[in-house]
């Protein structure tokens, strides 16, 4: 009895955390395309969370299951991203110079910028642009992104100013052949653009 | 009859003139310190622009006078700065690259940050390290200045990702010297130390 009854459970949690496996990454992903478009139609101001789920058939409290507020829809990314950096800058073998490590670090997170997302990125990217609330809130992520990337430089023993410099340096790489890479008709993949921009910025810098 | 109103006129024209010459970078001047010490003493939000005016002797129409609001006490210079980088980057002669222009600029900023302006600026900037909404602020004004400094390269002919690149590492270096030349005991020169930091720089972006 008390057997056939664990058995039942058991079942019925692996069905549901199967469902949830299932469902979840679709459901996500549906809503930040149909997010996308009725920015990108109607404006940022003018789209509810009412409005995404509805366009993504799904409901509200299931949006609020994923995004905390629509701005996450466009920002949420940029934890992830913050992460990758932090993780890329502590996990670097230990004998690497900050140079060598913060451009292994941008040039890997290529994963993250797969051609799949080009489109969907341009699309974002020009919502965005059309909003200087929006503006301003990318700016801050991005300084906010630095911030942390140098304090995992001095993390790792690499003292001042060599930590800022370091991290301020591969945000602005990153920040530009990211423009560069979701660009009209370019083509180009997000490491090979992140290469090329680090060896201007060393042009550039260079006394 | 009409030659003495008119040397009475004159004569009155360069009282004023002298009066308003002496009182304006005075009450301005005055106006700033009371502004500092107060949002040191009691933090930003709990000072207004009446506690300002009246710390200076002045009265609140004076205050309005000299400054939009108590925010442009700590930001006003920064329109200034913006201006500076950007005359720099068009007035630098033709044949100079980027990196000697950008490295001139960022020096040649100095006449604005002597010796007496260091305590004040430390004190600033301790009010904005204690407010999260300044801290944006100072953030969204810097990438004001680099984008700035961008566009004033572009207008010159240095082509993408150049200027944006050349802009960024300045400010940057610019961000990065003006910490240090503000720091405790920190006695070196705001010139001398942009020279280090543009070392530094150079070092950490070498592949």
């Amino acid at each position: 009895m008390s057997d056939i009854k664990v058995r039942l459970t058991t079942a019925s949690v692996i069905t549901k955390m199967v469902s949830m496996v299932r469902w979840k990454p679709g459901a996500a992903d549906r809503l930040r395309s149909a997010a996308l478009e009725l920015f990108h139609e109607r404006g940022f101001e003018q789209t509810t969370a009412a409005d995404i789920a509805e366009a993504a058939g799904v409901t509200e409290r299931t949006f609020f299951r994923h995004y905390s507020d629509k701005r996450e829809v466009l920002f949420g990314g940029q934890d992830s991203l913050r992460q990758l950096f932090v993780d890329g800058v502590a996990g670097a073998p230990a004998e690497w110079s900050a140079a060598a490590i913060v451009e292994h670090v941008v040039q890997s997170i290529e994963s993250y910028f797969d051609a799949d997302h080009r489109s969907s990125s341009r699309v974002r990217q020009a919502v965005i642009d059309a909003n200087p609330g929006l503006q301003e809130r990318e700016l801050l992520k991005m300084a906010s992104l630095a911030r942390a990337t140098a304090v995992a430089f001095g993390e790792r023993g690499v003292p001042e100013p060599q930590a800022t410099l370091a991290a301020e340096s591969g945000v602005t790489v990153f920040g530009v052949a990211y423009r560069q890479w979701i660009a009209d008709e370019e083509e180009s993949s997000f490491a090979a653009i992140v290469g090329e921009v680090f060896g201007e910025l060393r042009a550039v810098t260079k006394g």
